[in-house]
């Protein structure tokens, strides 16, 4: 390789990182450099147990006395509670519960409801990037289409562009704030200060972000916030979603999904729907405990450390898969497409290739499982509770190899690489 | 007791019961008569290796490849496909996904749409039971109050008046097939007949009914129905709901909460909501795997045997159940809601009792685990891959005794029991 770092430098590296110890809290197969974290997080080791407890004791032998013993009518709080830290939130403001798509559902809907009762109720427009992860277009497309009444979506091709599209008509600005594909960092303090002096609401998308930057919703004073638990949170395939409501929009916070559990008294089994007080409007339905119950696992780990710990690390291992890929492929027609400037960069690195998908697929076959977006995207996720240094040399390493030899099937059919 | 049926008949019915090996399919704690399997039911013997299965191997082991290989992607049409037979739905008309609460909302937006585009467009009443389930009401209260454009929700008092409400401004008529409560069974042909030859569409929650009556939606020509999958199919606590959306709606099937697990082509990542074509437009966001996955385990348990065998059995339990109790507590202030007509019945039978949440709590003491519901109702379901007339028999000598000796607290409070 045409660098002067080497595997040794790496694996130094890796024995003076502080988060070293925190690898062994995760089973990962033998032989594979796992780099997709960002889209499934690896497996704590103490879920396997934890399911086992829930599904035979919980479950099979408490059975339905667990809501109260088990305490899993109060797990979406109850997590929600041990979530808060990681994105600046503060204690009863999150809950973990449904599908990203379905709270971003209920936060645009309290935010256009919110706008509509106060000086700017004539404002019709959600903005968003045409980049955002397409589910958060659709859901906004889905509430403004049957909300009528003149409500749409706009959306801006490029970063540059948002600033002029939080115009008078814009209700709410939504983002997320990193990018699915690029690994781009929004500055939410910066756009939520500019949404607000121009008198729209901020509503981020943390997907990205939770568990991988430092996010503090509370100092950049954004409105609303939905997130992920199964990417960089490692809390199960498919594990619910969150969402922060802080406590200055709560009395406010209003949305049609109306189920049971964000009653005042659930189990007065009254008539007429009355939302409870706090957090627990952002509620819906009965949720699927044993999937939620792992989410635990995952953010048991984060106690060990500080995002601060985890950040410093993630650059480090972002900026030397970047200079490794760079120095060491340099013949190739990679091209980088995730920022070099630190602020401006999530936990990701991702470049584009020509042959990207046929790559990505010979990759995964040697034992590198990154993954593939279109157009041309090859993303590689770094999250530094489970990934090290030498990991990414060896990873580079197995990528200079491939494209040296062209060991992959440039013929090779692009299709669904989750 | 002042009956001529004694343990050993019971015990001999259960031993000519042909649903008897079914029993062995689910762990069950020692000592526990469990008649609460429709608030949650029992845990299948295969559930746990299926949880161990899926978190070590399938998250731990195969990680993202799961989606494809595992089959997690399909989970919720392959799951719907296997539900399907037990409430006369055809393949690829039932997904299991979210909450029942989240799908009624989808249901009832749909409804709503279809009639906005035909000749009843200008309908705006949704007509509902005041005794349904709240969150129907609530979810259905949702959906109007956003709609805004004079959509209502309009509650009526008994069964009876049923026929009227449906009258030339009602849209929908949404139902329960099984009242939670009473166990009291809507004739859901009659009232799906009704419901169309006055223009509005029948929309059926199966919460009560899927796994504990014989369902026939086609037969009935029902429109759409709900449901869940942790009462009757034992899929586990907070297990994913199910939907049904006939084939001959699903072109017409539209509603807000457009995921994009509900695209045409979710992995195109497009810019424009496109809905797929088929039951796919039920879906919404990402689902929890771990907890979709054991819903399986249940449903197998039906494959051995049939729902007709399950309802003979179930009507010989609560028939048995209230002789018994009937015959030896005679003396007691008990009050049946559960409809003696078997047609009109059912897989529970409640019994109002002026104390009957302390009774409800003194019997879960005694290893008899029933749930209580305001005002006074003490409610026991009964479910025939588990429970046997022996346990019938027991669970009545527990009640007599207690209430012949006054032994529960009739100054506890009343708070919830699931």
């Amino acid at each position: 390789m045409s660098t002067t770092i080497t595997r040794a430098d790496c694996a130094e590296r890796d024995r003076q990182d502080p988060l070293r110890a925190l690898r062994d809290r995760f089973d990962l197969p033998e032989g594979v450099i796992y780099l997709d974290g960002n889209s499934l997080g690896a497996r704590p080791r103490t879920a396997l147990a934890r399911a086992q407890d829930v599904v035979a004791r919980e479950w099979g032998i408490d059975l339905i006395k667990s809501w109260n013993t088990a305490g899993w009518f109060e797990l979406p709080k109850r997590l929600g509670d041990r979530l808060a830290p990681l994105i600046g939130a503060c204690a009863g403001e999150v809950v973990v519960t449904d599908t990203t798509s379905l709270n971003l559902f209920k936060a645009l809907a309290a935010a256009l409801q919110i706008q509509a009762s106060g000086p700017n109720a004539g404002r019709r427009t959600i903005v968003t990037e045409r980049s955002n992860f397409p589910t958060d277009i659709y859901m906004a497309e889905g509430l403004t289409r049957w909300l009528e009444r003149g409500y749409q979506v706009r959306l801006v091709d490029s970063v540059e562009e948002i600033p002029a599209a939080v115009d008078d008509d814009c209700a709410v600005l939504m983002l997320t704030h990193v990018n699915y594909r690029t690994g781009y960092q929004h500055d939410m303090a910066a756009l939520t200060r500019h949404a607000h002096a121009q008198g729209a609401l901020a509503v981020w998308d943390l997907a990205h972000s939770a568990g991988a930057v430092p996010v503090d919703l509370h100092a950049a004073e954004a409105d609303f916030a939905v997130g992920c638990t199964y990417k960089y949170l490692n809390g199960g395939p498919g594990a619910p979603a969150f969402i922060w409501v802080p406590a200055r929009h709560q009395a406010a916070f209003s949305h049609p999904l109306t189920g049971w559990w964000s009653h005042a008294q659930p189990f007065a089994m009254a008539h007429g729907f009355a939302a409870c007080e706090g957090i627990g409007r952002a509620l819906c339905g009965t949720q699927p405990v044993l999937s939620l119950a792992l989410v635990e696992c995952g953010l048991e780990v984060f106690e060990e450390t500080t995002m601060a710990a985890i950040r410093e690390k993630s650059l480090g291992l972002t900026d030397l898969f970047i200079e490794l890929v760079e120095a060491t492929c340099a013949d190739h027609p990679l091209g980088l497409v995730t920022p070099r400037e630190h602020a401006r960069r999530g936990s990701q690195a991702s470049f584009t290739h020509p042959h990207g998908y046929a790559v990505m697929a010979a990759l995964i076959e040697r034992g590198v499982i990154g993954d593939y977006r279109e157009p041309e995207i090859m993303r590689f996720g770094f999250t530094p509770l489970y990934t090290g240094y030498a990991d990414v040399w060896d990873a580079v390493a197995i990528l200079k190899d491939i494209l040296d030899n062209a060991s992959y099937d440039s013929a090779l059919e692009r299709s669904a690489v989750t």
